[in-house]
């Protein structure tokens, strides 16, 4: 699908934790979309609202990235076939592309090796030589990696010149994830936290990035329970039904299960769920949420949710709703929405947090509104700005 | 309480079925809020977005309208305490204000006599003696009988010139929900279909509206499922999820579960339902809606909805919910809300079909706007342009 | 897969319906489970409570049968990989024993021509054809053709006397599904009416099965709504819970689904299930049960029951289940199940109903038990007579 | 309500937690139902099944027992009203009850003093001085306080003679619960463990009861989840579907929420749902179950269960359920139940442990039926040597 003369400039997709599940979906239905293999169901921006706003077709996106594991693409691609995530006959009918973003995964940084400016210095390294090596205008890095808790405290995420300071010292100052999250924006990529690594939620790497010029987004996609709250909260906000708890429980499989089984990681996650129902109702609910690892499950999740809530002259009443969806599936093509939208604000020389992609996360930066209908519009809005300048595509 | 002179004009509400159980529910509900016994919870006017818009104060409404039977409304409103709708002690506490709308209940036209012209005068003169008795500026008439099956087509429902020569005939023209309609209309008053009566989609009703100079506003308030449905179905939408089939099952007691085990009197609200399911999903659905009554169930409300999407490349996954709702206590505080509004809308002089109110229908007139949120920040940007003019309120 | 010598006689198993989902379920399965290559899950004669009843070993059925298609079986075991009922490697490592049954399916009758009595013999002769070729002792005949309305009433159904005069005559006596019964009794085959055809509960032909000395079971296979009711309703009433109303709805698609949004069809599936839950429970209930056809479930079905139910002090409440299942994958191992034990029925000289087999059926002819563990009790009870006796195993 | 003269012997009732909502709800329906007030719903005993076992008529029952809190039982009633368990009309109407109970309730040992001899002795002489004033030839006795982590191990729970050696010693040996099973035993009662307490699971303490020559049973009775589960898991198991994960949420408010918010409570009846579970299922399965308080919920009870698991050829399904319950409603037929039964155990002079009331616990000693409908035909059975009898009613 299109070389960069007839399509304008090519976007780099750089993605840590390029083996998972997520990624690899993301790279298989890519290929797929660009081949007419496969409709863009669930790709938001392939919808009739952003066909104007100049975003990078799929077939011009560049896939590299970072793992700490080193299973080819096409195994876990075959993996996902087994686990029903992807169809039987398209890794084979996508297998250039698989190799192709094969070729470009480097070896991730798992642990925290002392001193990081080195190791920062290389990850930037490794992400302008695949700018580079591809030509490629620009570059935008995605945190797909296993979910991680929130970096410690540190008295050197206060400002820039702290933490360069900090880096260059014999102590670890930053988790891995926050650490990729410095180099990307050093080698003046885009970012996106995706998985929830709370990484642009530190000051100085908010300095950084408006000190470089790049524009970043995030935390955490919303693809299930908090999808659902967003969509269904304000129906009770706006139509003054007092909700008296929200109760919620969360069975998945995959490694993802495991990932959140450990309460430390969960923490970051289950946060970021109760921060969003407390924007989005006017008053204190009670109610916990569980995460629960159930590998049977394999990548489908289920969610329950129950919310009891008082009607007109105090009458209670109850709603209770069961999701049931594929993870990777739901996650795939948001990520590939969001580094077309981070690509586009980059080439208009957009900085900074990016408030105007709320409609993607459960844990949005820039951003206190958590209705998806208003998120959507706000999107939407923005992306009409671009109807009629010329675009990416071309 | 308030006098007319401390809090401005009072406002008028003539119930079409105002015995049933919303009605006594919204003349129950409005005294006890209007006294502070109870909290004002699903009363979407009371909310702070509501405050500057100079609407009529709920204890400021005056009761009255029409029933085929004649059950005292102080016994309607232990039965409801019977059943759970209504506290233990309310009756007894509202008891003056109940009376005082008992005795400004006449009784309701159900058979269709001919002519119907003496009988559309006389529904107007009792509706000009209730203003006039009470010095009131503006009456607001308000359908909350049952469900009826949309009017029969007839010629005459084309235009107004037409309908009047026709109802001076010896046939009947319009079911007994229209000719109350027509009479409202005719009397100057403002006029709400909260019950789907079909009677507004008349191209002959319309032209009355616009030609007596008042506003009305419908169809079908919407309290359960497809509440529901309005708030969830933008999220497959604007997701990009293509949803295969939307399935639903409400079980209902009480009057309205055995009116509309009635097929032609269900007809219109599943129409309904549907209408609104098109409007809200990009791409034709599979599923079918049942209405089934279950009289153990008294005037509580189960439904289950199945959602059947896809998610990206072709992966299936589901969604489900269960609503257990009290009827009554949904729709009263949306009553009150509506009359207030209108009312204020016919202070402004808004003539015809309000499509700001499409928030409170299922099958919204003037409006193809079904979602939820954005039907609220529509009714909510109307309400912001009183604010700082003089009100309502006095 | 045992030879006669090692294993003891072989059964013959003679499907009506032999090319439908659930027919080539049994045989893809049966197939894979005599090999090893899939566990006997969801098979109740596998457990252990029946190892010492002398049953055919799943390799020694031979099947054959007829059907009104011709579509090969291994191409419809390829339309059920794709529906995801049965592993993509299956059919492949199985073919040779599809190719086996599809040599041994013969055309179906569906219309009804005059006479019948010609019919009858030829099937009786193709029956008497396949046992005599296979070498085999005894033919059990099932019945998985699409659900069809009950018999029309007709004075011949009262005894077989009249049924076999009538049979000569020129008019048609018999629907197609209970001529294919009288023929397999005829020709001494045992016959399981596991898709409800109501042939068996024609006086005419339990006089038939009785006079000619063979077993018959039945009626309509319970694997999913009433399976699950039939394990809930005795908590209900051992406990003295007033259950006041039960609802159902089925979701399903494949051509099941089809078939039953045919009301005359449905009729006798919902008779079944309503008269299951009149025997379960002490009361009468409220509630009706909807099946409706959605194709974008293809051969899944979701069931939907609501439960509403007085405890002590008449105090109200519900209790909801959603079962989520795969028709033909529920419903294949019974019919592995029935074939085995009716054919151990044949061999210890059984005639007439067998209530026994209540466990199986929705409708168990010749039996009142409806309580699941009872059903399952009566079974492994009549089970255990045969232990230490020699089997048909060899 | 029946002297003794007309009825046999009337049977004493004595509650460990008199005051709390279940023995509150047993009083006030016992005496509803003996007053012909309320029907028996919910009442095992009540059916065809147990007419002829000779039980002691409800009206029969004389109620005393202790609990910590002081607030009269008519004040308890009332706010059950409030909750709705409780019709608003009855603690009027059975007020004499009411008070009758209220009398015979002492102040209860809630911190462990020692030495606990004399506190063993002391309970004792109440049990025996509520039997003499009232001169009833036995007295059962039934804990229904709040659940309580299981006893600490201590070597002198093993047998009988190091216990008392022990309880003569300074330091504590029983935690509360456990002493007052020891002075009911010493006191020559029956003892029911319907609140969890592990009491009876301590060798000395069976010893004791053989000794004494009483009977007991017990443990955690059930009313909700596990009872659905005992209903529903055979069906699984019988069916050979392999149960790959049952997850549970319980959702609780009431007292009962806030005891097992505590993990230490909360241990004892995971513990049990899970061992009723491994009981229940062939294979091990994985899943967690959850208790949360919610303190809206109030006295009701929401569970949600999510079982996955696989049919014929590995096709992966799955089943949920929610039930709705009212804790206190459940519980207090099942407390009248068993103290009959009980009753009628120490007439006919059993001793020990008795596994015929299964049917009613979570964790059922004696007996490792799980069962639900199994362990009917168990009571049933049980109850049906007693036919031809002379009973306890006269």
């Amino acid at each position: 699908m299109g070389s960069a003369t007839a399509h304008g400039p090519r976007l780099g997709v750089w993605i840590i934790g390029a083996r998972g599940s997520v990624a690899t979906t993301v790279v298989v239905g890519a290929a797929a979309v660009a081949a007419g293999l496969a409709a863009p169901v669930g790709c938001v921006t392939e919808q009739q609202d952003f066909r104007s706003a100049g975003l990078t077709p799929v077939g011009d996106l560049v896939f590299g990235g970072c793992d700490i594991t080193g299973i080819p693409l096409v195994k876990r691609a075959e993996q996902l076939v087994a686990a029903g995530v992807v169809p039987a006959d398209l890794p084979a009918s996508v297998q250039r592309a698989l190799d192709a973003a094969d070729g470009e995964i480097r070896p991730g940084v798992s642990a925290v090796a002392d001193p990081q400016e080195p190791q920062a210095t290389a990850i930037a390294a490794q992400l302008t030589d695949f700018r580079e090596r591809h030509g490629l205008e620009r570059v935008v890095v995605v945190n797909l990696s296993s979910t991680a808790p929130q970096p410690a405290p540190h008295p050197a995420h206060a400002d820039l010149a702290a933490l360069r300071a900090a880096l260059a010292g014999p102590e670890p100052v930053l988790p891995p994830h926050a650490l990729y999250a410095y180099a990307a924006l050093s080698a003046g990529c885009g970012y996106i936290d995706f998985t929830p690594s709370g990484a642009m939620l530190l000051p100085a790497l908010d300095e950084l990035a408006r000190s470089i010029g790049v524009p970043y987004t995030g935390n955490d996609g919303k693809t299930g329970e908090t999808l659902v709250r967003s969509a269904l909260a304000p129906m009770f906000a706006h139509r003054a039904l007092r909700v008296r708890a929200w109760s919620g429980t969360n069975l998945l499989g995959g490694g993802d299960g495991a990932t959140l089984a450990d309460p430390s990681a969960a923490a970051s996650k289950t946060a970021s769920k109760a921060r969003s129902l407390a924007e989005l109702l006017p008053d204190p609910v009670e109610g916990e949420v569980h995460i629960d690892d159930v590998p049977a499950l394999g990548d489908w999740k289920t969610a329950w949710d129950h919310i009891a809530f008082d009607g007109f002259l105090g009458v209670r009443m109850t709603m209770q709703f069961t999701w049931q969806g594929c993870d990777s599936a739901l996650a795939a093509p948001l990520v590939l929405d969001l580094v077309r939208l981070l690509g586009r604000a980059m080439a208009d020389g957009e900085v900074g947090v990016q408030p105007q992609f709320a409609f993607f996360f459960k844990d949005p930066m820039g951003s206190s509104e958590h209705r998806l209908v208003a998120q959507y519009e706000h999107l939407r809005t923005w992306a009409a700005q671009f109807a009629g300048r010329s675009g990416l595509e071309g």
